[in-house]
């Protein structure tokens, strides 16, 4: 038998382009003498689809699609993620389920049972766990189907659900295979293959795992479907953050002798660039856009973004503002024009110095000759805003936002200055690992100017101006920062490691402080195991670590 | 047996506060001669903690207070709600429980079973449900406790969960008790009288009901909480929108022959007044700060805006910025006045022009002669946005977002302009409920001008701009916004009900497109049963309904 793995870049709700390109897939996989192809979790409408699952016509949209593509599997079976009805009228009203389709007919729907409810994924919230579970005949082999979490809690025994594969297991299946949509971040390449050949080794049973790849505006899917023989080796890898279907012979996969040489995996930091093109490309093709514009300070995180964004979108698409005020040093205009020369996008120069003295004459009367603080160094980083947004809206570029991850989380950033834009870029990296990806960038030419790798971090809206008059060394930041957000630890518990006990309760209360402002930031690309935004929820007005 | 029911408003993550809070009301219902006190759902750590939960030492300080809140338990046995962790080392790590506090003891732990997982509840994200379930004795007297949802399954009957009170009533329990924490909108305190009154007939047991009161940022708690005798009828309504301490005799509460009169319940709107003040106080409150600044434009939405936020925090910490611009009516700037020399607040008046022309000049060169369009619109708003926020940086006020549900809904703001603020006062108000709010706060004296009422909404961004060159009339947009964010119809259906198709299908894309926006907008105070924000969670980047 010839089991194909379609991995596709679906677009949330799009049903005309999915169904179609999983049309297109079911030709290709027959071409290549197919006799199964299998299509990720909820392939139909995209994933996640959030509260549209609440629509009955979107239900009605994914059913009429299933039997569009139906239509097309005569000479090859299917298997296809879909949302389903759950009709017992109790519970959820839905199953997130996968079609097994054959001779033109839905002949089974398998129902996932582990709904990941945690970080991301909100399940539970529209789903009902599934309860009963079959294997599937086809061509003389009987197929254990599940879906994404039902093979990941190998490690787990609960005892008030099912483990879907313990139950498939003692109807003797001769395959498994399991349909994702598992996104991406910088550590979970190596625990999914982990995982999956504990599996495959568990059950003996080869695996045959497809996942989704692209990106749903901050949820970015790697693709890296997957295929192990029943000894747990892996026998495939297919390609990260692209699509691709390739066909196998499952006679092949179960001769465990046949061993496939290991792979060169890519580092962290490539995959962090990788995803991250990704990410800008799928956000501005999904939403029907072409161009970017970017505020370019001549600072590290502009320049990185820069940088990735002609990657995505084309140096010509891309275009560059440069908005010095009187605090500018020289370098920095200088050193942004390297970049702009160096790479070849659009750029304007546009001084902020007669918008902040109108703002400050308007506002003397009303600020009574109070001195220059914060309230004017955010005018400025405002007035910027305003101008990226101009240019947005006279010219129909979408603004990237180049906020790092470690001003997100401790708020070193201005509301409706800086952190304006549609999309943040680099969000979930922290600044250290900023320095890193404009190394990796400057791998074979120097892209980015030396100069601005170099300089010390500085937002420049008053005099002499460092990131360091503000905040600890990034090298210090970034870990403790680590602590909190990605290891969840508390005070006592990081102070416990080692850190200052100043510099951390500091540090973490600068975190919960500025809740308020990360609510109103524009969607992060995801690329960490616990990026701000929809995977970090916490409340605005609360107390705790204060 | 005498019963206090302790409705009290607790701030997240505020250990100390909350603890003090709570051993007051021991104090208090110990003098009252209470035997026992209940306070609410979570009321240890305020809800929702969202993902503090995952926070080690966040559930040691909950372990801690409860402990403190022991000591104070001598002479009177205390039901408390609190997080508590699920030692069972299989599936979450907490459950959400209650602890039945008797002679300095813990004696009982009771856990909650149906864990709410849609609109703005995450439970199953942190909680395990019980699978256990038993009554406790006290004085004779055994007390089905359950919490929240678990008395919300009444016409449900699933199969593979149970429900508490289907348990707990074959061990005969003499009364229920549940506590809640369940917010307010304006169709809640119905629902929840027939649920509760409900459960008490169908089990034909007395009830008391003891819920949350107080905002946590969006989401506000109104109180009520409710006596019930074993027929099912009201014996008691505690206040709304306060802090309430009552205690009931249970053998009145027995006594099914001695009813209570039907009470005047307040209408939506005078509800939705009283949970808008609430909210502004308390945001204010546990934020720690104390005045606020809006822009008055002469509109109603910030006319009602400024009154409610005068009301919550007094007349003397609002302060109103008027920002004229060349295209502001005349009537713009006394109808502001006018509202501002009725109600008594502080104001500034900060004309726009020059700011405006700045801009122009410093844009010109990049805009290359285009006309005037969309972007100088939106510079003037956000030009506006600046100054609030300038206002706000200078002088440390809170800025209140003053757009409504209409407007939220269909886009009609520009983001980073009259989108800025730290909490959205009306954004769960439709347009048409806004006139409504406006008549109501008017209804002794005249406070917001009678002329802002009655003309005709614009945003006044160019010349005779009005609200009705973009916008069908608002009677009918929000009949059909209702028709399809709270009510959940698709364009079909809704276009069924007799609505003109164009126009349906205009608005509901208008209201698709403004996803990216709504997402970076302040949290907006609940009141409806459908808000935007945490409760309603749309893909950003998706096709449906486009």
């Amino acid at each position: 038998m010839k089991i194909a793995l379609a991995q596709l870049n679906y677009h949330i709700g799009n049903f005309e382009a999915n169904t179609r390109k999983i049309i297109d897939g079911i030709q290709l996989a027959k071409s290549k003498g197919a006799d199964l192809v299998v299509f990720a979790e909820l392939a139909i409408c995209g994933y996640p689809p959030r509260d549209f699952l609440e629509y009955e016509e979107f239900i009605a949209l994914c059913e009429q699609s299933v039997l569009e593509i139906a239509a097309h599997c005569n000479d090859i079976a299917c298997i296809v993620g879909s949302p389903v009805k759950n009709d017992i009228l109790q519970g959820k009203d839905l199953f997130n389920a996968a079609y097994f389709i054959e001779a033109g007919k839905v002949k089974a729907i398998t129902k996932k049972a582990l709904l990941p409810t945690y970080d991301v994924f909100d399940e539970y919230r529209y789903f009902e766990p599934a309860t009963n579970f079959a294997c599937i005949d086809f061509k003389g082999k009987r197929i254990a189907l599940t879906i994404c979490e039902d093979l990941w809690n190998i490690n787990d025994n609960p005892l008030y659900v099912s483990n879907p594969m313990d139950v498939l297991i003692k109807e003797k299946p001769d395959v498994m295979i399991n349909i994702a949509a598992s996104p991406f971040s910088y550590t979970h390449d190596d625990e999914r293959i982990k995982v999956l050949g504990d599996n495959a080794s568990k059950y003996q049973l080869p695996l045959f795992y497809v996942n989704q790849v692209g990106a749903q505006t901050e949820i970015i899917f790697d693709g890296g479907s997957l295929v192990f023989d029943a000894d747990g080796s892996m026998k495939a890898e297919m390609k990260y953050f692209e699509e691709d279907l390739q066909v196998f012979d499952l006679a092949e996969v179960e001769n465990v002798k046949n061993k496939y040489p290991e792979q060169q995996r890519a580092n962290d930091i490539e995959q962090i660039h990788d995803a991250l093109i990704l990410g800008i490309r799928d956000y501005f093709q999904k939403s029907g856009f072409s161009k970017a514009v970017l505020g370019l300070s001549g600072g590290i995180d502009s320049a990185v973004v820069c940088a990735l964004a002609c990657r995505a979108l084309g140096a010509e698409n891309v275009m560059a503002v440069l908005m010095p005020s009187k605090f500018s040093s020289d370098h920095s205009v200088q050193d942004a024009l390297g970049l702009v020369n160096n790479i070849g996008c659009m750029h304007e120069i546009v001084p902020i110095k007669e918008i902040a003295e109108a703002f400050d004459e308007t506002l003397a009367p009303a600020f009574k000759g109070l001195p220059f603080n914060l309230a004017e160094e955010n005018i400025q980083a405002r007035i910027r805003g305003i101008i990226n947004m101009a240019m947005s809206n006279k010219f129909g570029y979408i603004l990237l936002n180049t906020s790092n991850k470690s001003e997100c989380a401790v708020g070193y950033g201005t509301l409706y200055g800086d952190m304006c834009g549609a999309i943040g870029v680099i969000g979930d990296v922290y600044k250290m690992q900023v320095f890193e990806l404009a190394r990796y960038i400057n791998k074979d030419e120097e892209i980015i100017p030396v100069n601005t790798i170099v300089k010390p971090p500085s937002a420049e809206l008053r005099p002499d101006q460092k990131d360091s008059d503000s905040l600890p060394e990034y090298e210090v930041l970034d870990k403790i920062l680590y602590q909190h957000i990605e290891m969840k630890q508390g005070t006592a518990a990081i102070i416990n490691q080692g850190f200052d006990e100043a510099l951390v309760k500091r540090i973490l209360r600068m975190v919960n402080i500025a809740e308020f402002k990360r609510y109103q930031t524009p969607p992060i690309l995801r690329v960490s195991p616990k990026a701000f935004g929809m995977g970090r929820r916490m409340p605005i007005v609360g107390k705790y670590l204060i």
